[in-house]
């Protein structure tokens, strides 16, 4: 039936030549029911990785990936459907309360989620630290509970682009996966084929994140974008500052509370407002994009009102509860901490995300290897962002740990990832771009 | 022991740095012993294509290979001990003339040859087509006929530089084959772990070889030798033509036929001296590099004096007893038979060796997947090289097949492969460099 040759397509990227569309949906076909050896998928990504394909094969790509498994039908679902999702970072949960938040205000939010690996922790992850919270909603449950509440999350489905997940599989261990095409059919395949209308995506920049310069991050916007664009999807990217760990919490059980205190209004450390600030901002611009404000400042008035006024918080609840919970809260273990103080009064002005997401996933709060186990209940909470003044002896960050001794020598470890200056630090942005 | 980590090695490759020494070692090291996946090797094997081997990288990676089987050891063998190698041609019989020749001016000829694919034949193949005659030689056995007659030939043994195995099986199924450093690591690692003194190469060029162009074959030729010369080997190379089949047969027992024939001193066609002529070239060349003979003139009048004096007949039949043939003789059945007649007087302007490769391929004669068989007496028979004058009618060529339909379809699916000048045409060199 179909002429395509594998060689031939290797041949073809080596050589720098296109993949036509046909290949490249008969490669993810062959690939999703298993008949093309690994050994020449990966000689092929490598090509890829070196021979980057174009705006219009990353298209197809992604489209065909998308196509390789079963696909999320949403008619039905009250409109418009929003998908969001993060690069990934040190103690991010925004999810936890942009979800909810904009469920409240009338969007309908549906995500699948997966797990995390290395320093960035998944939004899977986190939820699984609240007792009876499922995260294995089947298809019909996701979309059920969607339309009778507007709001449903859960783990990836393993029929879901199951051409990307042998793709992801390959690179990760042939060192072909800090290439842009590939990362974004990777990224996206997977959102078109769960079937948003709106996809809203926070990029993130920084020693703490994949994309560790902003030429990268908006390079990684341009293409995530154009893909939308081409595929006849609405994308929206924002990039947001990971040089610095988000919230104060990073860890899961204590991320979690983190954002239940956001959602109830809670008043914290200024670190925690600073990620309150971020969920605000991205909420502000997804109103826009959805239509349900005419201007950013009208979105941030409306994201405003529903977070101050509890409406989010109910809609978390019940979100919560829909979802086996048995409310909106997490219990908290009081795990021996140690803590790391101001050695000289000034400003902060560098916190090494990269090493406290390390130090977090040495305590055994993150994956190492896809079939680590997760300790809950670990981490380590931060009081005070980057620009912020800070006295002698005041407390930089608490580490959770299973064991004093551990606790002690993390907090040690971590000596040289605070730093303070004697003289002002300006604050850095936040939402970049 | 060891921090060799075969990501790393991957991304140096990638990346355009160099792959240290230790780290090749260790690599082959690993993949003779099974434990790099095979879609690891063939990632590194697309960034080496991509991003080509220095000569320093090659001439490790050659003798990491060499190193990472059982090597043969030939202390107590007559010196110097000589190996002949060809990069593979159509209708190329040099080693069975040329080994005998040799022997009987005095080199020590050891050769371990491999089987033949595609439209070039391996001496292997070549050599099975004559009853009794054994390829299965023991490392034991080869040495303790070497010893004593000074010629011995085997068929490649499995535990020979078993990295370039894995690496070369790869390479043929995720389009890598076509990378200098990657062919020449390939060759002379086999011919280092068999431990020649010197090793003689004939680069092919021409339509009928893997190397296509001048320009190739010539970086070949230097990258061949300057890794001998890195190694501290002797490694002699010597490009001919192929733009033509050499000889008058292309087959297998009408290979061996024709070879016998030069042997015995019998005279033949036009195709049959030409042959000759390059068994002379280079049996003299590799006099000189061997030190038997002070100038390549000198060395053709040795060559010429063991050829026509029956001394290197005497050997053959020697060599052929040794390894279990009744004689020095090949059985040729008389099989159904068409030829191709030219349809004008003229001069023989082109006759395409890749497509009379492919036909004696079609017929049987050759291996066009890794088991298939080879039937020994089907063959293509030439009567004269390009610039030769031809009368109307007279023959180009015969084809030996299976059942006269087939010889007379492969004679007719020929009629373009050679062609016939009305002016003259001058006659080629044969031995280009």
């Amino acid at each position: 039936m179909s002429n395509f040759s594998i060689q031939k397509f290797i041949a073809d990227r080596r050589d720098g030549n296109l993949n036509s569309q046909e290949d490249i949906s008969q490669f993810c076909q062959e690939i999703a029911k298993g008949s093309i050896p690994d050994y020449q998928i990966s000689a092929w990504l490598m090509a890829a990785y070196l021979k980057p394909l174009s705006l219009e094969e990353t298209t197809d790509l992604t489209i065909a990936m998308a196509e390789s498994g079963s696909q999320l039908n949403l008619t039905g679902l009250p409109k418009p459907w929003v998908d969001k999702h993060s690069t990934g970072g040190v103690g991010d949960k925004t999810s936890l309360v942009i979800l909810p938040l904009l469920a409240s205000m009338g969007l309908t939010m549906v995500k699948m989620s997966g797990r995390g690996l290395g320093i960035t922790g998944g939004t899977v992850d986190k939820l699984q630290s609240v007792a009876g919270f499922r995260m294995d909603l089947s298809a019909d449950e996701l979309l059920a509970q969607a339309k009778k509440i507007g709001i449903a999350i859960t783990g990836q489905s393993q029929s879901l682009a199951p051409a990307d997940k042998v793709l992801y599989a390959l690179r990760d261990t042939t060192e072909t996966i800090a290439s842009i095409p590939l990362i974004v059919s990777s990224i996206l395949s997977k959102k078109f084929a769960s079937g948003a209308d709106i996809i809203v995506i926070d990029v993130k920049c920084g020693s703490g994140a994949f994309m560790k310069t902003l030429t990268q991050a908006k390079e990684l916007k341009h293409w995530l974008e154009k893909i939308g664009e081409q595929a006849g999807r609405i994308v929206a990217c924002h990039i947001s500052d990971m040089d610095q760990p988000l919230g104060e919490a990073v860890g899961n059980a204590i991320e979690v509370q983190e954002a239940i205190s956001v959602l109830k209004n809670q008043d914290g450390s200024a670190s925690r407002a600073r990620f309150k600030q971020l969920v605000l901002s991205l909420a502000s611009a997804t109103a826009v994009t959805a239509r349900i404000a005419q201007s950013y400042e009208k979105g941030m008035e409306l994201a405003i009102h529903h977070l101050e006024s509890g409406l989010a918080e109910l809609k978390a609840q019940e979100w919560f509860r829909a979802q086996g919970a048995a409310d909106l809260a997490v219990a908290i273990e009081p795990l021996p901490s140690a803590g790391l103080k101001a050695k000289q009064s000034g400003w902060i002005q560098h916190i090494d995300a990269e090493r406290i997401g390390q130090a977090v996933l040495e305590l055994g709060g993150g994956r190492k290897a896809k079939d680590d186990t997760i300790d809950p209940q670990v981490g380590i909470l931060l009081s005070k962002p980057i620009g912020h003044q800070i006295a002698k002896d005041e407390a930089l960050l608490t580490v959770k740990a299973r064991t004093l001794k551990q606790a002690q020598d993390v907090a040690h470890s971590l000596e040289l990832a605070v730093l303070v200056s004697p003289t002002p630090i300006p604050v850095p942005a936040l939402l970049i771009s």
